[in-house]
């Protein structure tokens, strides 16, 4: 199968899983254990702890928490920073639903949750941004990289923004889609949090983490024995963490390159799709999109149709977010001020470094076919 | 290292990482996407989900949600289930921290939490547990084996006891320390909510799960894309789900061989022990203590100072539990009413059947040097 979902999960890569079965079979205690054993692991995960924050860009104070993945880390900020129901939580509308859903439960249980809209090229529009920031507003959360549309918002402005109309402001920022695959560096950004994911950048699935700025009293979602300096509670996936941190130095260190590689197979298919009818591509693609998400539209096309019938020819694609794609919505698209009958035959194409030119061109030749056949028979039916 | 801390954690079993490396390699995919591939991983996932129900004595339709471990599920169901601050949690004075420590904190946060106590070999005090039961009761949380005696309660009888005072009352047992190493059987507990682990026994870390009757409404603790039928968002630990599944089919098999094997060498250490001066075996062992666990205290020690002297010999033992054993608190010895010149010495001894004759034998010869070599030192030096 060519794999063109690579948002949506990937595959562990070889190193991660070495690291992973290498752990597991040298040191399994406990890192809670007081005996020497046991205070070897926990020097390991600190390593590991240091090694992200260093992959981040961050001080070396800084702290990072372990969590079983993105969706526990950013439930566990818009959980974890609130104050009362009067200050107020500002999220864009096209946050990752581990964002948005925590963000509309909150707002159902009485909090003061505001949506920020964004423009049609899928980035935040500055002016709602700032004019929804007043003195209440306790915390922001933006996206690096959309999901979806690979739309790279300015985090670095924003926070500057958000800052100066609010200097006590707590921004978080899910990098989920950003980390190892464009430049990040959380203390250049100013960003309170960052999310980021193993799973995502062909590490394990299971295990994630929060980057939280010393300062920044953020309370814990799970309670118990007091790990992670009691702020995640729980015996640590200590195998998982040591071979996150494994894939984050690789991602880190093979960026530019992955990126460059990644940006000419991008280039190379847009060129190809220009070229088959009824096919749109749905934001203008400049140095603001990730060179790893492409969102096109079949025109009056069934995204799902369509879907299996590419997965029958070998290519995997995805529709919209993988992470809800059984529960599927329109809201980032809609609010991009997509026409539905475009939203319906959304596809999403997601890059890996794995993939290759010849995937690309098997993809230009296979979609198109498959295009057209689609609506010839649905001009049949008509 | 002769490894007797197995109640803390144990190492994976080789079948567990196989299954986890196979299913990295051939199913990687996102269980969430609707191409076949996906759905694929999504069936193999309630594969797993029906095993593990199965090894539970679980009914058809009864539910089990994967979690990233024993202290989240155990966090969901005390937060999962509250519905007003006056409806009562009774949780046990001897629960592990990631039930007691999360009542503690509903109880500062102005829920209606009371405490019930243990006799002195560990195990519920009914009296006081009828006795703390009222309509108001929404939830109990009662462990089944505890992770620093062993004591095992009688869950069926205390269930019984419970419903029959208040057949609206929602049993929870946490049941970390027994599934896999004593007989259950859910439906025969009259259970509607069990919580396991599988690091516990000889499986992964980062993953464990809890048993959901059906009809009992939680809530779920993360939100997001819906995962779980919506009660435990962020894209599944695949992997670690399916070897999950593995290690508990295994462990279910052999719970009986396994059970006698444990038995014989607890057996074996408790004769050894009785003749070693100043050792105290902190309760009567009896069919209502796991074999799995002993609790034993050097008068007038420190188990830290003897916990070291120990591994100097190749020998790891526990200080209590593991799990907040760098937060040590006396709260499960001090409640059964040992002396605190008797909890300071306290070592927790724990088995797993990959223990062996010869290791007790060790265990024994050195213990009562250790023993003797500290005492005598410490005479010396008063």
């Amino acid at each position: 199968m060519i794999f063109f979902d690579n948002a949506s999960t990937t595959k562990a890569r070889k190193e991660a899983l070495d690291v992973f079965n290498n752990f597991n079979e040298n040191y399994f205690y406990n890192p809670s254990a007081i005996y020497k054993n046991g205070q070897e692991v926990s020097k390991l995960i600190n390593k590991a702890r240091a090694d992200i924050i260093n992959c981040l860009g961050g001080g070396r104070f800084d702290n990072f928490i372990f969590t079983s993945g993105a969706t526990e880390a950013n439930n566990m900020v818009l959980k974890g920073l609130l104050k009362n129901k009067n200050s107020k939580i500002l999220v864009s509308i096209v946050e990752h639903p581990s964002v948005y859903n925590v963000a509309v439960d909150l707002k159902n249980q009485g909090y003061n949750v505001e949506l920020v809209k964004v423009k049609s090229d899928g980035r935040i529009d500055e002016e709602d941004f700032l004019s929804k920031i007043d003195e209440n507003t306790a915390l922001i959360s933006i996206m690096h990289v959309n999901n979806e549309t690979g739309a790279i918002n300015d985090i670095k402005r924003l926070v500057s923004l958000a800052k100066s109309k609010n200097k006590n402001v707590i921004f978080h920022c899910d990098g989920v889609q950003a980390f190892g695959k464009v430049k990040v560096n959380v203390s250049a950004l100013g960003v309170d949090l960052y999310t980021i994911s193993s799973h995502k950048i062909n590490g394990l699935k299971g295990i994630g983490g929060l980057y939280v700025k010393t300062g920044i009293n953020i309370k814990p979602l799970i309670i118990g024995g007091g790990q992670e300096k009691t702020l995640r509670s729980g015996t640590e996936n200590t195998a998982g963490i040591y071979s996150f941190a494994t894939t984050c130095k690789l991602a880190v260190s093979e960026q530019e390159e992955k990126f460059a590689k990644t940006t000419s197979l991008k280039d190379k298919m847009i060129k190809g799709l220009e070229k088959i009818n009824n096919v749109k591509i749905n934001l203008p693609q400049n140095e603001n999109v990730s060179p790893y998400i492409l969102s096109i539209s079949v025109l009056n096309g069934k995204a799902e149709t369509i879907l299996n019938m590419l997965e029958d020819k070998g290519i995997i694609v995805g529709n919209g977010s993988a992470c809800s794609s059984k529960h599927k919505d329109n809201r980032i698209l809609s609010s991009m001020g997509i026409k539905m009958s475009e939203i319906e035959g959304s596809l999403r194409v997601s890059f890996s470094s794995n993939n290759t030119e010849e995937d690309v061109d098997y993809f230009i030749t296979e979609f198109e076919n498959v295009v057209n056949e689609y609506l010839k028979s649905t001009n049949r039916r008509n």
